[in-house]
This record gives C-alpha cells, structure tokens and sequence, in this order.
C-alpha cells in the first residue's frame, strides 16, 4: 500500500482527554479513530493488526481445538437474561423493538448459544464440542478510560465448549490452557504473559486469566518463578501462595498486569438455566458441563502497544505488524531513486511481502522516518540517493532499532 | 470438514412461523438459527457462504475500485444523527450509556464515516477517496417477515467516497455500477441481476439500485431488454420509459424483484452538516460532493438461495459453495469403503480443496444423499460398495442434477 493514497495521517497532537498511552499512541499513528469513550473505529492500519491477532486465534481454535466457528447475533432477548438471572447485570446496553420486544447487546453470549446448542444436540455421541465467534461484544462500562483495553464495544473471541463428563471437561480445559499459552507466544507476548490463578465460582476452585505484565494493569498478580504461574490478588489470601508449588504468598513476585484473556469453568449453570440435556450411554438425560474460553482481540491489540513501544512510537511484533515491510523512500524528487524504490516496491509485493510503501514526494524525509517509526511496522527499508550512489539501501530493525547498509540482494535475504 | 463432528444437523421439520423460503431452506440444512423474527445467527456452513461472499465484495473494492477497508464502530452517538436530521427516522434502535448520553446503533455509517473523514482531510489532493467496511447493521424494522433479506441486523458492505467535483464524483459512481455488476456475475446471480433506475434525491436525477429477479420481490421494476436495465416501478411514472433509449413504459416488461444493492448519489448533503471541508487549487474552501453504496452480503445470500434452489433443497451457484465438494461416503460400515472414503478426502483436501465429508456411519445412505441435496453444495461425489466393486465414483452437479459414474482420476479430473 502507497502511504500516498492512504486516507490516514499522522498526527502531533491528540485530544489531551484520551490519557490511555496504547490509544494514544494508536491515534498518532492513525491506527484508530475515537467515537467516544471506550468506543473506536479501526483504520486500514489497525484492522489490518486486528484480523492478523484474529487469524492467530482462529488457527488455534480450528485445527488445535478443532472448534466450530460461527457468527451469533449481537441484539438477544432480554427474557433469556431473565432465565440466567443476568438481566439486571450493570453492563448491558438495553433497547427495544418498535412494536414491543425488550432486547440487550450481547455483552457475552452463553444466552444464545445454550439455546443454539438445544436445537441440535441429542447424544453424548455429539459430545465434547466447542464453538466460537469472533465478534464485537458492547458492555456498558460507567468508565472508559484504559483506550482499548476496556471498550464499550470491542472484539472478542468466545469459545464455549460442552461436555458429558468432568474428565471431559478438564481435559479440554486443560489442553485449552495450553493454546492459549501457544497464542501469546504467537502474538509476540508470550515472555510477559501469565497463567493465573483466579476466583472460580460456584463450580470451581478456580477460574485462569491470562495476565500480561504491565504498569498501567488494573491487575495485580502474584508469580510463581518456578512454576511459571501466577495467583490474582483478589485470591492471593484464601490460597496463601502457589496453588501448584505450595510457595507461600511472601515468596512470591508481585507485579501489576493486564488481562489478555480468560478461561472459566461454567458448569451445568447455563445448562440448567436453558434445560439442555443430552442422552447419556444408558439413555438416561444429563446436562452438559460447559466452559467458556474469551480472548478480547481489540484488548490484545492495546496490551501489546502498551507493551512494546518507546519514545518514538509503536514496535509491533513482527507476527502481527500490519505489514512485514515499511518501504521508506527520500528523494523521491530524483528520478532515478524514485525509479528504484517503485522497482524495490514491485519486487518485495511479488515476493508475497506486504509493503507500506511511503512514495510521498510532498513531505520531508524526516518527517517520513518519525513517521515509520511511530507506526512502528516491525522492519524498514530506507531507500535515498546518498545509497543508491553507493548501491546500497539501509535496513533498520525497529524493534532493536539497528541498521545494517548493504547491498539490495543481502537485505532482501534478510526479509525472506 | 467431518459432519461426524459439524454440531449441526438437518432439519425435517422448523417452525411454521417462519415463511420465508430462503430462512426455511437455510434453517432446514443447518446454516442459520433464528433468535427472533429478522435476527439470526450464522452457523459453521452459513458463515462460510457468508464470508465467500463477503470476499468477492471486497476483492473487487480493494482492487478494481482501490478503496480503503475500515471497522466503524456500531455504537452512534445520537448527536451525530441530530446534524444529520435523521434523529427521528424510526428504523433507529435507541440505547443509553449508565452515566449519560444517547446512543444509537448503526443502520448506516454517513454520521460516523464524515466526521471521521474530517480528521484527516485537508486537501484537494487526498481526493477521490472511497472506503469501506464489511459490518453488523441493525434497524429496527416493525415487520421482519424476509428471512435474512430484510434484517433487523444483518452483514452490510458501505462504501463511501469523496471528491472535488461533479465530474469526479460521476466518474467513480459510474465505475462502481461497473464493478457491482461484475459482483454480481462473480455471486453467480449476473442474469438475473439488472441495475435499475430508482428515485435519486435533491441532489441527483436517480439513484441506482440491483434489483435480482424473484417472485417473492419486495420491488416491481419495469426491463428494457434492449439496454439491459430497469427502471423502479416507484418513478416509472416520471420517467415514463426506459432512460437510456426511450422506449415507452409500455414498451418495457414489469417483473418482481428483490433488491441486492443500491449506489447514491448524496451530494454535499453530509459534508455540510459536519461542515466538512478541503482546500481546492485555488486554495479555497470547498464541501466534497459523496456517494455511498451499499451491498448486504446476508441479504444476497438469501437472495441466492432464493433464486437457486428446488423442491430437495438450496443450490448454491459454485462461486459461494460453502465447500467445493460434498463427499458422501455411502456403506461405510464396510472397511474397504471406509478406507476409500477416507484417503479420497485426504487426497480432496492435499489438492487444496475445501470438502465436507459425510463419514458418518449411524445414518442410512438415503439420508445422507437427501441431506447433501438439502445442503446444496455445488459439487458430489459419492462412494458405495457396489461403484467400488467396479472402481468406479460417482459425480452429482447439484445444479443439472446430472450424474456420471467414472473412474477415481477422471472425477478428480473434472474437480480441478
């Protein structure tokens, strides 16, 4: 993509209201653009992250967790929230039909796929069987202040899966565990993100969070180094340390913490609110044990800006860099470097690399290298005539911030 | 893809409620849930039909017409609508936020995509400039009665776009009838799809709609077979015959149809309310003149299923086939044709060809064939006993219903 025909600009300054750094950030970089508070719109930029965080939990979800994808609705009836008794529930945005009908937004949505799932199974033969979505969920949060960290309305994997057994049950739980830890490591976020140890409920122990460290979490985490777990404050008292090396609560690392995901243990309380029943082996009626599994795709979003960035800008990791290359041409004026970058350009596409490719003859080289920088596409080519003299092009790696001249040949190497 | 392991399963009989044949068909062979009347939720098979769809729309936006793809947000601040003079109109579902402030959910995207546009717009050299999104509408429609044609949310395609002047503004409108036709002919309804002549506004003539031939249309449009288009039977009176050769209405043959899309000319009606400018050549102020088009991908798959289907079932045209071949296994309690059934789906799926495979073997042979017909997959391929006794597959063309029994490699052959 030619940064001369994207509609999007940089920016120097923001709106001082919007004090989250990953929207701020975002919003400089023309990522996204703010509707209101907790409310955004993703620009070519930042769709491009989102479907490539996306694409990464949905190759986990389909061949790891060979789970069903479909596509639930986004206004529910409020009487199956009356059923689950979440009716009341602060978070819901309400509306109504014109000629009478009182609906929420789904805010989550273990109201409509219970009763999904009532229309199709019959037998524990149908069993185990997950599901997701990835879809915008709206919650109806009194303050918005974290960007897109806590949204109104944000994007969201849901998984909810059924089962005949306990067994069943904890061996799908546990293996999703797993695939969400393999999800974080393909996202870039893998060293700094956590299993936690969370508050479970009615139908266990505990529920697991996905805790990503960073100052500006609303979470606090107690880490287990040696088991490579964490404990959520909120229960650090009643386990008094390592749920799984039984280290007591003063020797473990606290640390502040977002959280990137989570995974809970439902039991039959959906089950039974819908009355969903499955035949067992002896015909006699059960009700599935189910868990729900969510990821905040928007959220991971921001929790990486937050996590990779310096005073420059955005460092996406290259997994979910919105492209693979920032083509940076200076003196576009002379015809000949211009010549060579639209080559370079033209080459790196046929080779499959997606390229941002700034061809802007209007604006200072400067200017484009803070540019490149604050949208922080994981590496850059710099292509100017001081180079092409000597036959060489720059190659700078964001993240480390290193550059390497040398010959065209070795840095395409390096890109493949 | 296993049916074995699809948590759908076909339907003999739905809900009388439900009258609409193409919610009826899709109901009946597992592709969509309905959670009330013009609210649906897409299952596995539906949501591929969807996206396939939803694909070749956006090919042909990104490519032929090189718009922007964007995710607006669906939560409207009322506001927005109040500049507009649309606060009032009543397919707006109206929510509120705790704290303050009215909200409304997105039926169309002008009152979000112009202010947005004002961010970043400066001059008359970032236009023409069309983008778009592929997103959730919801309108509060008091009769929802269509199945998945007439929504109360469904999937919509918007594009907008911005110029500097009329000629500019014509150019594109009429590259875009271009390309929407072509759509049209990629969706496998071009034949039956006629751009139509329909009631333009304060600031054009007509606008244009696609209207699809159908029985069960909502629009009567009057065909000029000679210039291939039609005119809406709402302005045939105006216009008094065909636009483009003028032939008498008398002249042109009336049919029902349903509309698959619409593209408008808007003029500067929202620029100005958001007061929305850029600096022309001579450095002067000026409103962009936009069009907007729209495309409801959930719509045109009913439309489709409206249009292709017969007294077994959907026929979906090949180009949005939720799978490229239904592979029945019949007999498969036999080991040999077990074995057979599962190494031709390897081999299917190894040649990059999405299948879905009926393995399952709690379900008698006519079962299966009546399903795969309800399903409506363009292309079968069935495996038996009998056929592998003479090493022979047999070939279905759900559309001709033609059927040819052959050798493995000649079938594979035609597959390619």
């Amino acid at each position: 993509m030619r940064v001369s025909k994207l509609f999007t600009r940089t920016k120097k300054e923001i709106n001082k209201e919007e004090t989250a750094l990953n929207a701020r950030l975002l919003l400089r970089a023309g990522y996204i653009n703010k509707e209101m508070a907790g409310v955004y719109s993703f620009l070519p930029l930042g769709l491009r992250v989102l479907n490539k965080i996306a694409n990464i939990v949905r190759e986990e979800m389909n061949i790891t967790l060979g789970a069903q994808e479909v596509l639930m609705s986004a206004l529910h009836p409020l009487k199956n929230y009356q059923l689950t008794k979440r009716d009341k529930i602060d978070v819901l945005f309400h509306t109504k039909l014109n000629g009478g009908g009182d609906l929420v937004m789904g805010q989550s949505h273990e109201e409509i796929v219970v009763p999904l799932f009532n229309q199709f199974l019959s037998s524990y033969k149908d069993l185990p069987c997950g599901i997701y979505q990835i879809q915008s969920k709206f919650r109806n949060e009194l303050r918005a202040k974290s960007g897109i960290l806590r949204g109104r309305e944000f994007l969201m994997k849901d998984l909810y899966s059924f089962h005949t057994s306990k067994e069943c049950f904890e061996e799908y739980y546990k293996k999703a565990k797993e695939v969400y830890l393999d999800i974080y490591q393909k996202l870039g976020i893998g060293e700094k993100t956590y299993l936690t140890f969370a508050s479970g409920g009615t139908f266990s122990k505990y529920s697991h969070e996905f805790q990503m460290l960073s100052e500006i979490g609303e979470d606090e985490i107690y880490i287990c180094d040696d088991c490579n777990v964490a404990v959520n404050k909120e229960i650090i008292d009643d386990v008094n340390g390592c749920p799984e090396c039984k280290k007591t609560k003063k020797e473990l690392r606290i640390e502040k913490a977002i959280e990137v995901g989570n995974i809970f243990p439902l039991g039959t309380r959906f089950s039974d609110a819908f009355n969903l029943k499955v035949k067992d082996k002896d015909g006699k009626d059960i009700a599935p044990i189910m868990g729900c599994y969510g990821i905040g795709i928007s959220r991971v979003m921001g929790s990486i800006v937050e996590a990779s960035n310096d005073e420059k800008g955005i460092i996406w990791p290259e997994e979910v860099s919105p492209f693979d290359v920032h083509l940076v041409g200076l003196n576009l004026d002379k015809k000949e470097v211009k010549q060579f970058a639209e080559d370079l350009y033209s080459k790196l596409e046929k080779e499959n690399k997606s390229v941002l490719y700034d061809d802007r003859e209007d604006v200072s080289g400067g200017f484009k290298l803070k540019d490149a920088d604050l949208m922080g596409i994981s590496k850059q080519i710099i292509v100017s005539e001081k180079l092409l003299e000597k036959n060489m092009v720059e190659y700078k790696t964001r993240k480390s911030g290193e550059t390497e001249i040398n010959t065209l040949e070795s840095i395409i190497d390096k890109i493949k």
